[in-house]
């Protein structure tokens, strides 16, 4: 079975490398495919939705993401199932569980006890090599969740709050949930969020971030718009985004993950 | 049959990882050579020449790049065969040319529009993901190119202008093709540029950058050279470069990709 | 046999995939393992250290590893065995040993020179895609190292020096060996020499730094300090080292790679 990785170690250092040789000790033929290790440190909730984003495009199989600010703590480690049989394993703080709804919602927790799925010293800061890539390897050679540990109640397993948008008419305050390489902005927001604010594409509208407007149009895509020009569109994981041809919109209006946006039909 | 991957998607975001997952969904058992996911965004250009440099060092296979500045708009998404059996697979704005003519030529070509190759839904700015990846990894499993689409004259696709350098007697004006992690400085120039300018190795050189003269050597390697000092190379592509020891050229320079070198023999 | 990889290539350019195609072409079902290649450029150091710390968690094979500022010199490109029978491809400059050493030490050096094992041109500047990449290559196939070229005297062989603690009652004078995407900071000190000074667990320590005071607390792991509090713990390498929750020491000291870091028992 594939092993899927995503963290917030970097590549800079030897995290994620050290990792793969893990795996690969206890499971010489399992592939690993890399997600992302890009992350921002500590970064939850960005982790979150790039796991819940990509996993629909990943084949089947485990699903291991690792970001673990609470690491050495009380924080449970965990292995879970998803109602349509992929297995996760990562740390009980929310990472896991947009992308396991997106698969039918827990179905089966276990906290990773047991040490024979484990490396022989677990050290208090290195989880993602010593406990969790161990069990993502024994899981990837069908070993049985339930064989790591003992169940947890999916119930009682830690959710992110995911900030949720205020509609009004003509008007959305929109959080900003991640800036990508291109500096493309992907706010919270649907097209279903648009159509209640009658904002619809062709469109012109108002951007207002750090206290500055800006002017964009609803489009459809990069090759709507005239270059320097904003534009609002339904990104490839159908967020609402603001992108600018040619350049960064995150740069242009200042913003990172958790800034607010409002977006507003324009009054002219 | 192997698949080589270059992009300037970063490795920040999920790009990269989930045009993976697409390929390993269709075809589990290919795998890919990440070449570099690093071309600066939108550089056409720099992502060419560096395909170009790769490929020789390749296994022959399917050999995917984007760099995409023109997604959504009608750009075309081509297949190609090269005078070697090579297969490519990008869009139609002059990226996969500079590699396919170093292995005969382009000689089919394809627009990738049956639908059969090509994930269910294909959003308008993540073709990577949705046209893409999938046309690579259904060629890697052996389906022929004309498969995936009608025709193309390859006489019709769109072809990049490289930057052709002005040689005087004793004096050029090269272009900086690249800049790497070391700081180096590709130009566009090979060593019969420099015979005929009549600059050979062991000979003192100036360079003219941004207004600036500096001094530099024309040399073998690295080592050649004292640290601090300037040398003016053959790298390993075989362009000429110019570096300089334990240090950035292109930081002392003030140069990057783009930028205007004048290469002199040193009157004095 | 797998190969694992480690240099200071970045990932920005196209030298690591092509070293991968390289690898590939000769031993397509070879498995590489990319340690990292964030090592920062020309920093043997470094690179040694991460080589020694990720291999013990490495499946034992061909270990790869290039961080070689002196490219094209008279430093000689080696292949080493260990006392456990792990196999190293790299320059002779010191990089190499430490991983060895805690694997039993050189046993078998060779010198590569048999251009049957490197690529038909060997340029000047690029040694880990002609010279050192086919080499690992090949032994991973099961060639014997002694077939790449002439035996060397391991003794011979070019060692690092790496900076050692001043230990005194109370107080110990570091160095920064490494600072990670966390900005935590390894030192060149294990637990014993914390011992030696009467630094335990629980203990409120002084930490100077540029000419600055510190306060830190001896802990077991982040979760044992408050957010923002300094903390002295040995990290999952078994270095001591320096972290401030949900934040970056290496920023708050103001230190990197090479600074001096004083640890002292806190007078008050």
């Amino acid at each position: 079975m594939i092993v899927t990785f995503l963290t917030d170690f970097g590549l800079e250092d030897d995290f994620v490398g050290t990792c793969h040789g893990v795996m690969k000790r206890i499971a010489a033929e399992t592939q690993i495919i890399d997600i992302t290790h890009g992350i921002r440190p500590g970064r939850i909730l960005q982790g979150a939705l790039a796991l819940a984003n990509a996993l629909p495009y990943m084949p089947a199989g485990v699903h291991l993401a690792i970001v673990d600010p609470g690491v050495g703590s009380s924080r449970r480690p965990l292995a879970l199932r998803d109602g349509e049989g992929r297995l996760y394993v990562g740390p009980d703080n929310g990472l896991l569980l947009p992308a396991a709804e997106r698969f039918g919602g827990v179905v089966e927790a276990y906290e990773l006890a047991n040490p024979a799925y484990a490396l022989d010293s677990v050290s208090r800061t290195f989880h993602g090599r010593d406990l969790f890539s161990p069990a993502a390897a024994h899981l990837s050679l069908g070993v049985a969740p339930g064989e790591l540990g003992p169940p947890v109640d999916p119930d009682a397993l830690v959710r992110l709050e995911v900030p949720q948008p205020e509609i009004g008419s003509s008007r959305i305050r929109a959080t900003v949930l991640a800036v990508d390489r291109f500096g493309n902005i992907a706010l919270n927001l649907t097209r279903n969020h648009l159509d209640e604010a009658s904002i619809v594409p062709g469109m012109r509208v108002e951007l207002g971030a750090r206290g500055n407007k800006y002017y964009a149009v609803a489009a459809r895509t990069f090759a709507d718009a005239t270059p320097g020009e904003l534009i609002l569109y339904e990104d490839s994981y159908r967020n609402v985004a603001i992108a600018v041809t040619r350049g960064s919109a995150a740069s242009l209006l200042g913003v990172e993950e958790g800034s607010d946006v409002v977006v507003a039909v324009d009054a002219f």
